[in-house]
């Protein structure tokens, strides 16, 4: 039960789109990652899942709509919403979701990490 | 599906020990409070807690030690685990949860919370 800085976490890392576990609770895990670029249009079908950003500036596409989302401000995107992030700088941000969430849905793509790694 | 300012979200409020329900997600809950003083005592037996700060600086006691937490820092209360959070000044902090967590666990209290708020 330790105290977890997201700054001393983040400076751990430096790999895109590949999301790191810094803590587990209920089932849960909580996950940092860098993001640039744009990912792939995937969904999830059975987990919602939350985005926080700690830095920079993240678009979230989604078929009807796109949101940008800058520090300080969070989305919780439900089961089932085909989603698609976008940053055009590189993006810190903290992810909130089930254990059991793949990263990409059933969608494979040269970006879908299998298994994460923890920090 | 919105995006969540949590500053925003403060501004809405200024009852502290009183925490805010801003978000669901797969049974959890996400809330917002700002406290200060000295909590009481308590543990959740069958939920996780997980503390994250932005504003301020928060102790959060346990029987065997204590830690400090700065924004930017969270930390992962197991089940089970006795705590009594501390704020010599006002503290803004986001909780994650499940969603039947008791505030005070079996400890009754007059700062204990029965419902909580959505804003």
């Amino acid at each position: 039960m330790n105290v977890i800085n997201l700054q001393q976490k983040f400076s751990l890392f430096s790999d895109q789109w590949s999301p790191k576990i810094i803590g587990e609770l209920n089932g849960q895990e909580v996950k940092l990652a860098k993001v640039q670029g744009e990912f792939v249009w995937h969904d999830h079908a059975n987990e919602d899942e939350m985005f926080f950003i700690v830095k920079g500036t993240l678009k979230i596409e989604f078929r009807d709509k796109t949101v940008v989302l800058n520090p300080g401000e969070m989305i919780i995107v439900p089961r089932g919403v085909e989603h698609r992030p976008i940053a055009e700088e590189e993006v810190l941000l903290m992810l909130f979701e089930p254990a059991a969430i793949k990263h990409t849905g059933d969608v494979k793509h040269e970006l879908t990490v299998e298994k994460y790694d923890k920090i």
